[in-house]
């Protein structure tokens, strides 16, 4: 099994983010045997590579990264993170759900295809970075953007994302919602705590205004996505003394908004909340993404049509979750869906994917493919 | 002046607190000659004494601390604050006014008052600990617990804390509210902010109670108290990411609480709104002292009679502000005043104290121990 090859080479490099421990150098291996004109694009110390096969017309990009989450406690785990074993019907180790198994399903999905269709129409391409699981500054941002300063689009990207829940294919990500982040700072006056006449205490002035915050509406989503929502993540106020009041109260929180609701609505809507509470505050803004939208068409229909041939039944379309790079590459303006293993297992102990799984996965993106040249889409 | 040189020699002694620097061993010296029975009660690396003149009937203590807080930074200060100086009729260094002028002072009044009552009826003490300013748990209450072992008593005590505001002696405190701490860990479901519905934020789920808690009325005080307060003084939750719900949140609350709600009435009521909130918890109180209050009666009767004497007017009396000694010695049942200092420096950069209060402040000590002995109270 090819995939299964794939995959436990590329598990046993061990390239936790943003390492990529020699992982695009053997995919690049095996892409250039296969033809494909391959351009590395590092950027602040982390590897990216951009490769394509054929030399015009639309492009359809398989889209990935190399980098994995760290492993957590090594002795939590029933077996070495970064040798590939077989248990129970399972291919273990770090990064096989997310997403190495994608990573060689794409390599033997695109060398059956180009078997059976040497001279496709088109062009494939792959945009792989080992930076999505940390900052990702450096990685498929960077790729877009220079991308994009030389006038070349990617119209279709399948990202191989676990978007699996219960079984593989069930789910395809069309869309994710957007990420802003807040940093809020609310300004008291520190004090003894026998005397709060002579204090102003911020952890007891900003709770009407948190209480507002995490209770909104913000608003009611739409039928492609869920309701924005706000979590504050982090809160710190305190000297450590129990005896002292505060000065200054920190919180951070995260918004996940849908396209229902635009950056500078929900940012004058969080300040006029801490105004109206009158709140002495200071407030930084850090947008990590906008929300993108992939609408039914060409890419969607290749997709489901390859689900369907393969597992007997078409994915449901989802636009929940977190964010992935799939918010850097919509911004070139093509359609983007994800499609991957199931992700009950991504960032846990024992990771893991099912060897059936990962036996289909190569086949689904294979019928996918088929599909869209056949659509004339490519 | 002898006041002025006793604070001197005291103030060069570098006793950051629980450190007592020779402070005591001079006192000692001082309160032999006088001829006083020395006790030391060092316990927990802390120094104590007990300094008794007099064989038997009622007791009148002189309470105070050699320990001093910390500098704060030392190029902020205008002098070396071990190194006492004066400058514009005031005495600078680190314990001028808390409370190392209020012991010079003591002395000052016990040498004068013995010398023209050398066969004075009861006896006069002193309780003198290093260990006030910092976890108070080796000093005053140690010494309190020895003598209440042994069946004695304090019948009238003048604790030399900085009570005055404006000017010398316009207040006396006659009580303190009591202190009562709380820490809570409130447990919710750590998750991604992505997924809020697989977590528990438990930031958000404590507003509500957290909201009832500072806003509620605990008591309305009494004509001696004021109402009891509570304040939350560290709160903290998060892992320090931004895509991370936290699972847990933690805080310390502080309770300044009157005679009017007993401590068991505060845990009560905060036990009943987290249940009502349905919140998962941990609660742990931590119990720092009872409120005490001495009414008007011989020894606030004295002292007024004192301050009024130097002062020309008498004293207003108090129950607020934070916690100090008073509250370990009110347990012995008697009599507990505080009355020294005017308090804006205390604790600050360049801590000094007027040297016209200063040489009033042993004067007013004497007059008040005049008008006690010569009450009958002792």
């Amino acid at each position: 099994m090819r995939v299964l090859d794939y995959s436990k080479e590329l598990i046993a490099r061990q390239s936790v983010t943003p390492a990529d421990a020699g992982c695009q150098e053997w995919m690049i291996e095996k892409l250039a045997a296969l033809g494909f004109t391959i351009e590395r694009m590092p950027a602040g110390g982390v590897e990216n590579f951009w490769a394509v096969h054929g030399s015009e017309g639309p492009v359809f990009c398989f889209a990935g990264h190399t980098d994995v989450v760290p492993t957590g406690p090594l002795d939590a785990w029933h077996s070495d993170p970064f040798v590939p074993i077989i248990r129970d019907g399972n291919l273990y180790g770090r990064g096989a759900a997310d997403m190495k198994g994608s990573l060689a399903a794409m390599l033997v999905a695109t060398e059956d295809f180009l078997r059976e269709s040497p001279d496709h129409s088109g062009r494939i391409a792959f945009l792989i970075t080992s930076d999505e699981e940390g900052v990702a500054t450096h990685g498929t941002r960077h790729v877009v953007e220079q991308l994009h300063c030389r006038g070349e689009r990617i119209d279709y990207c399948l990202v191989g994302e676990p978007s699996s829940e219960e079984s593989l294919a069930d789910v395809v990500k069309n869309g994710r919602r957007g990420s802003l982040n807040g940093t809020l700072r609310i300004l008291g006056v520190q004090g003894h705590v026998a005397y709060p006449e002579k204090a102003d205490n911020p952890i007891h002035r900003v709770l009407p205004a948190l209480q507002e915050l995490v209770g909104r509406e913000w608003d009611a989503g739409s039928p492609d996505f869920p309701p924005t929502r706000l979590q504050i993540s982090n809160i710190h106020a305190g000297t450590g003394a129990t005896n002292v009041i505060p000065g200054v109260l920190e919180l951070q929180f995260n918004f996940r908004f849908s396209p229902a609701s635009s950056v500078e609505d929900l940012q004058a809507a969080v300040q006029e909340i801490l105004d109206r509470k009158q709140l002495r505050y200071e407030l930084d803004w850090q947008f990590s993404g906008p929300p993108f939208y992939t609408a039914p068409g060409k890419l969607l229909d290749a997709v489901q049509t390859g689900i369907t041939e393969i597992m007997g039944r078409p994915a449901k379309l989802s636009t929940g979750g977190g964010t992935s790079d799939g918010r850097f590459i919509a911004l070139l303006g093509g359609e983007v869906v994800e499609l991957g293993p199931c992700n009950a297992s991504i960032h846990k102990i024992d990771e893991h994917v099912a060897l059936a799984d990962l036996e289909r996965l190569p086949q689904v993106y294979l019928a996918s493919l088929r599909a869209l040249f056949a659509s004339g889409g490519v």
